[in-house]
C-alpha cells in the first residue's frame, strides 16, 4: 500500500479504485445520520484538505464520531471519485488510526472557527495550522525557491554575506548589538569606555542591515552573485511594512550599469510571479477570493507588462503638472513619498515604473554620480498596489569620484579600506539591488501585515518563541 | 556581438569563427618575443581562464604590455581552436579596452603567485579572485543549489526560523546576547538587575543556535519542512572545524521515525555530492590535485555505497573487540569521540555508518525515548575523513513520556510551553536532523579548516569586514 501527500492524490497521481494511505490532520468532520463520517484532512502539502469516508462499520468507529478539528490521523482505504460537490476524489476508509487527540477540543487554540489574523499572530507556533498560513507558507516556499532556481539558471553564485560584523561601513544608527560581555560587570578601559576588546569578536560588533558592501568583494571576482539571508533593523517602527528581522535578496553584477539591473530586476520579479501562477494556483484562488481580490490580476499584469522606464526628474514634473494636492509637497530634491509613488504607478502609468536617476543628496555614499553632478545612478521599481518594493544602483567604481565623495558627505575614507581596495585593483563598473522578500510575500498575497508572512515575526517588544 | 560568460564559451556554446566579446581580470599574462601576447581572463564562471590572444598590430598595445594580474578587461575577437597545449578555445582580439588596472601591482595582495592560506584568510575581501577561493565559492554555491533543489522536489516547505529569540528553551549557556540598551547607562530594576523590559525586545535576546525547535511547530502542520539559515555559537573554539556563525540545513518530517530520517540523510548526500560531480567537475580536479588527492574518490565511494546502520552498542562492542589503544578509553554510556569514530568508519567499515540509538544521558531533552528506556532514537552520519557530519533524531511526541523526561533533567514545563502544545494538539510521530553546511562544504572540497569555506568567518577575535 502506498502513503501519498495529499497534493498527490488529489492531483490524480494515484487511479481510483486502488488502496491508497493519507496521514494528515483533521480539518473539519461531518457526521450523517445515515451512519457515516465525513473528514476534511490535511497535510500541508497543498489547500485542500482530502475526504475520508468514514462507515460505521469501522471497528473504532466510535472513537471517530469523537475526533475533532486539529486531531491527527493515518487513514487507508480505495480511492474513488467523490459524490460530494466540489471534490475531486475521496478515500473510502477501510482503517483509520488516531495518532493524536486534541486536548480539550472547546479551548483549541485553532478550533474551526474564523480567528483574526491578529489572533493567530498571538499563536505563532500553532497558526501553521489555518488555511491562511498554510497557504502564505506555501507560497513563501515557491518564491524562495524561484529566487534560487532564476540565479542558478543564469549562472549568479548565492554568497552567504555575514550576519555578524564590525564593520562601521553602514553606520551604527539602527544597528542591533552582539555581546558576549556580563551585563552586570562589564568591562572599562583607562578612559572609563566599554572595553569591547573584551568582547567575543574584540570589537563592538553588530548584526549585519544589508550583505550589499560585502557582497561586493565577490562580485568583482565572480561577476554574477546575490545573497539570499537575514538582515536586521533596530528601528523602532510599528508599521504593517517593518520587522527588525527580515529576509532580504540582493544580486550584485559586474560589468552592469543601472539598465543592465533595471533589467535583471523586471526579469526577477516576472519569474518569481509566474512560478507562483504556474505552481500555486490553489493557494491564490484562496487568497483572491478571502483576502484581495485583486491579488492574481495585478500580478497577471506585472508579468504581461513591461515596466516603464521614468527619470526621476520626468517625475517630478509630473507630479507638479497633476494638479493634485499631496500631504507632501512636490519639488525637485524630495524623496519620493508613497503618495507620489503610488500616484505615478497606479493612477499615472497603471503599470510597474523603474524610476531612475535621483538626486544624490537623498541617495547613499556608493551610488554612481551622473555626468550632471547632480544626480546619481540610483533606482526603484514602484508596483501598484503597494510602493517601492525593490532599490538598487550602479555603484560608484571610479576611485577619484568615490573619495570625493566620501569627503563631501564627511566620511573617513580609512573606514572604507577594503572597499576601496576594490576601486584601487582591477575596478569594474558594477550594479546590484536589494529586494526585501517579506514585502514581496505580503504583495503577492495580498496579506496587509509582514509580521504574517513570516513564521516568527520580530518587533518592537516581540521575539517570542 | 555576443558578450558571453567565459564557461560559456569554454563549453563551446559559441561556434569557431564568430565573433565575440568577454569581461573579467587578468590572471595571468605572457608577452612572446614575436609581438604577441597571451592573456588569460577570469571571470568568475569556472575553474578557467580564456586565453585571449593580443598582436602588437592593436592600438593600445603598449598599455596591454602594461597589463598586470589583476587587471580588469573587455576583450572582443574572433573565437577559434586554440594551438596551445591545453586550451579548447581562444580569442584573437580585435580590441582589448582595459577597465581598471591593478595600484602598485608589486604591492597587489593577490598578485600571481602561491599564497598560504591563512594569508589569505586575513585578505578576505579579495581572496575570491584566486583560483582557490574561486573554486570554493563555486562548489559551495553547487551544494546551496542541490539543498534547496532536493528538498523542493520531494515537497518539502523551506522555513526561515528566526535568528533573533527571547526564548529559553535551547540553554543560554553558549549564545550571543543582542541588545539595545545603552552600554554606558544599562537600566537597572527595583533589585538591581538588568531591566531588560527596556531593551528592544522587552526580554533578554539571543541570536539562535538552532532552528529545530521552531521548525517543529511548521513540521506539525505541513508534514515536510526543512531550515536552511545561518546559526550562531559563543563558544571560544579555535578550531578548523568550529565557526561562531555557520549556516545549518535542518530538514524535519511529520508522521517519521528513525528508520525514515536516516534514510533521508543517506539521499540528502547522495543527491549533492552526485550535483557537485556532475556540475563542477572543473573545480573538483583543482581540488584533487592541489588540496587532498582523495576529495573525489571518498565523495564517489559515498554516492555508490549503502551507508551501514548500526547501534551505538554494537559500536561500543566493536571498539572494545578492535583491541586498540584509544586515547579516551571505551565503555557504554560514553560519547563517542573523534578516534572513535573514524576508527568505526575507515577502518571498520569504510563507508558513512549512520550510528542509531545513543544512551540518552548523553542526548537532549526532545529526543524520544525507546522502549529499553536506556537510549533514544537518535542518530549520527558518520563519513570516512572527516567524523560526524549529520546529527538528528526522532523527537519525543508522548507529553506524558516528554514531561517526564523534562522533570529527570529538572526542566522547567513552563519554559516549554509553546513546544508542549505540539504534543498537547493532534502530536504525530516526527524526526529530523541538523547538518551543517561549512563541515559539508570543507568535506566536499578537501579545504582542511572551515573558516576557508564561508565568504568571511566569524571567530574568537574576528568579525571583520
Amino acid at each position: 500500500m502506498t502513503t501519498a501527500p495529499v497534493a498527490e492524490v488529489l492531483a490524480g497521481k494515484h487511479q481510483a479504485g486502488t488502496t491508497i494511505q493519507i496521514q494528515g490532520w483533521v480539518r473539519t468532520k461531518r457526521d450523517s445520520k445515515a451512519g457515516l463520517s465525513f473528514i476534511a484532512v490535511h497535510d500541508g502539502s497543498c489547500f485542500d484538505p482530502i475526504q475520508v469516508v468514514a462507515l460505521n462499520t469501522l471497528d473504532n468507529y466510535n472513537d471517530i464520531l469523537r475526533l475533532t478539528t486539529g486531531c491527527s490521523v493515518k487513514a487507508s482505504g480505495m480511492l474513488k471519485q467523490s459524490e460530494g460537490k466540489g471534490q475531486s476524489l475521496e478515500i473510502e476508509a477501510n482503517s483509520i488510526e488516531i495518532l493524536g487527540w486534541v486536548e480539550n477540543p472547546d479551548s483549541y487554540p485553532m478550533a474551526a472557527k474564523r480567528h483574526s489574523i491578529e489572533y493567530l499572530r498571538e499563536h505563532a507556533h500553532l497558526r501553521p495550522r489555518t488555511n491562511i498560513i498554510g497557504a502564505v507558507t506555501r507560497v513563501r516556499n515557491c518564491l524562495s525557491q524561484a529566487v534560487h532556481r532564476f540565479f542558478h539558471e543564469q549562472g549568479y553564485c548565492w554568497i552567504s554575506t555575514p550576519i555578524l560584523t564590525a564593520s562601521d561601513t553602514e553606520g551604527a544608527g539602527e544597528m542591533f548589538r552582539v555581546s558576549t560581555l556580563d551585563m552586570n560587570n562589564i568591562p572599562r578601559d583607562d578612559k572609563g569606555d566599554v572595553d569591547y576588546s573584551q568582547d567575543f569578536f574584540g570589537k563592538e560588533t553588530f548584526l549585519t542591515v544589508s550583505g550589499q558592501l560585502n557582497v561586493e568583494t565577490y562580485c568583482t571576482a565572480m561577476s554574477k552573485v546575490y545573497t539570499f539571508g537575514p538582515t536586521f533593523r533596530a528601528e523602532n517602527s510599528n508599521t504593517s511594512r517593518h520587522l527588525a528581522e527580515f529576509w532580504m535578496i540582493e544580486p550584485e553584477v559586474a560589468f552592469a550599469d543601472l539598465a543592465t539591473i533595471a533589467q535583471l530586476s523586471e526579469d526577477l520579479l516576472k519569474y518569481i510571479f509566474k512560478a507562483v501562477l504556474a505552481e500555486r494556483a490553489d493557494d491564490m484562488a484562496f487568497f483572491e477570493q478571502r483576502v484581495n481580490k485583486d491579488v492574481v490580476k495585478r500580478m497577471q499584469a506585472v508579468v504581461d507588462n513591461d515596466f516603464v522606464r521614468m527619470d526621476y526628474t520626468d517625475a517630478i514634473d509630473i507630479l507638479i503638472k497633476s494638479g493634485k494636492k499631496f500631504e507632501f509637497p512636490v519639488e525637485w530634491g524630495i524623496d519620493l513619498s508613497s503618495e507620489h509613488e503610488r500616484y505615478l504607478a497606479e493612477e499615472h502609468v497603471g503599470a510597474p515604473i523603474i524610476m531612475q536617476n535621483y538626486p544624490k543628496d537623498i541617495k547613499a555614499f556608493y551610488m554612481r554620480l551622473n555626468d550632471d553632478n547632480k544626480t546619481v545612478a540610483a533606482m526603484d521599481v514602484l508596483a501598484p498596489g503597494i510602493g517601492e518594493i525593490i532599490g538598487g544602483s550602479q555603484r560608484e567604481e571610479r576611485l577619484d569620484v568615490f573619495d570625493a565623495r566620501l569627503k563631501e558627505m564627511n566620511l573617513d575614507a580609512q573606514d572604507y579600506a577594503w572597499y576601496r581596495d576594490l576601486r584601487r585593483y582591477g575596478t569594474v563598473p558594477h550594479a546590484g539591488f536589494g529586494l526585501g522578500f517579506e514585502r514581496i510575500v505580503a504583495y503577492v498575497t495580498g496579506v496587509a501585515n509582514v509580521r504574517d508572512v513570516i513564521p516568527f515575526p520580530r518587533t518592537p517588544g516581540n521575539a517570542n518563541y
